[in-house]
């Protein structure tokens, strides 16, 4: 089925708002000559409050914005659209579809040595419980403890990721992953990644941070080599941006995240 | 145009999510014999940090909704939602539609003496400049100082109504407001009267705090008199709630805005 999409054609990318760019940097890093439509679902962010139902139905109209442009693969660069609605859109889709839980899984999974891995995210991420299950997949021996941190995602858009804001939360919610004496933490938000030193300075230096963008990268360079639909291409990549509010203020916090300007962003009704 | 409402219909009240319940909450208390059906768009919540083209949007699709249902009035609970979609849904709907920003407003007019007034909300209240306009449209001689505080909803979502976290935010917000001598200070977002006691806090025992929930219900009761159709049933008014997104959630939250436990939710999907 999936013979129709070729090399040239690009790879979507989609995410509730703006924490998806950290997995779009690590593939454009990782895949330099690939072409991205990246799609950020910012008229209803966030997701990670939302029920699963209504994260399923969110998901299905970003793949379709995306399907429309023609992509030869879809990744879900949101880890409570990852979490609530992968296997819906595998099932739906005749395009792979790669998500961020699986990824940062099986990087824990490598890493952790005293087989005791904490995991941080939103609630809807926390309550589906796809991170212990994922990494339990892998090794069913390992402890897996969880905490829904609300908090992080305002304070990353907010700007305030230093400071004693962020720190007094960051206290207040990894108390429990440092009693539980955990060697490695999963960043299970995109947007965490923005506040590493404030969370490696409260765990400590023995504890190792996960961010699974970078695993996720990897994982996308899998499937297009197995699909044999990696591009070639010598002249510059398409990078394309779409939001469902306002391109403006997507501009501006996208630019925190990818570490550089984003250039033309379209406003796209769905 | 209005006539075909009558006094035993209900009102109806819609917020972005649960801030509105603290108007619902006064409504009540100042008009016991009415019927309400309350609408929270939990599924695209928030609506403070959007831009005005979709929160109207998101306006009109709730006021639908609730005229679906025969309501004889409209109150937008939602001070994003006031600021940017009002005078739309005044000029659309064939029934009164009453915002929270004007309340508020002219209750800092008749209270400030020193003629300074701080409004805090939400960035989509503030960037709309709604209050200093209405503020100003009363007296044009007041000083008006704005400070969007975009930490404060998820703080109260999250419940840190005290502790550092709201403290320190509240500090960092609220500095320009003191360095500004305000004597009055409008809580322009439906959240922040749970974040009362840190805001009086700081702000310390001379500066009197405005929030609009009361001045609304007044207002509505005032719109129900004009129109002659203030409900004079005996009965136990009938108390409906909607929500776009999971029923359980809004019931949990909306409990502590409510103070009393939050009967039968009913999901809608627009």
């Amino acid at each position: 089925m999936q013979t129709s999409r070729g090399q040239h054609d690009a790879i979507g990318i989609f995410d509730s708002g703006v924490g998806g760019l950290t997995v779009f940097r690590r593939v454009t890093e990782r895949l330099p000559r690939e072409s991205i439509v990246y799609l950020g679902d910012t008229a209803r962010v966030p997701y990670g409050t939302k029920s699963a139902e209504t994260v399923i139905r969110y998901a299905r109209g970003c793949a379709r914005i995306l399907l429309d442009r023609g992509i030869k693969m879809l990744v879900v660069a949101c880890n409570t659209a990852s979490a609530c609605a992968l296997e819906t859109l595998q099932e739906e889709l005749d395009v792979p579809v790669v998500g961020v839980i699986e990824p940062g899984a099986a990087a824990a999974v490598r890493i952790t040595r005293n087989k005791r891995i904490g995991v941080i995210g939103t609630a809807g991420t926390i309550h589906s419980e796809a991170y212990p299950q994922s990494i339990r997949s892998f090794n069913p021996d390992l402890q897996v403890f969880c905490k829904a941190c609300p908090l992080f995602v305002p304070l990353v858009e907010e700007g305030w990721t230093e400071g004693t804001v962020a720190l007094e939360a960051a206290r207040i919610y990894l108390a429990e992953m440092i009693e539980r004496n955990v060697d490695t933490l999963v960043l299970g938000c995109t947007h965490y990644p923005l506040l590493r030193d404030v969370i490696a300075g409260v765990m400590g230096p023995e504890v190792t941070l996960v961010d699974s963008a970078e695993s996720t990268a990897e994982v996308v360079s899998e499937v297009l080599n197995g699909m044999s639909v990696i591009s070639t291409d010598e002249g510059p990549p398409r990078r394309h941006f779409l939001v469902s509010d306002s391109p403006g203020a997507f501009a501006t916090v996208g630019r925190r995240f990818l570490g550089q300007d984003i250039g033309n962003v379209e406003w796209v009704d769905f």
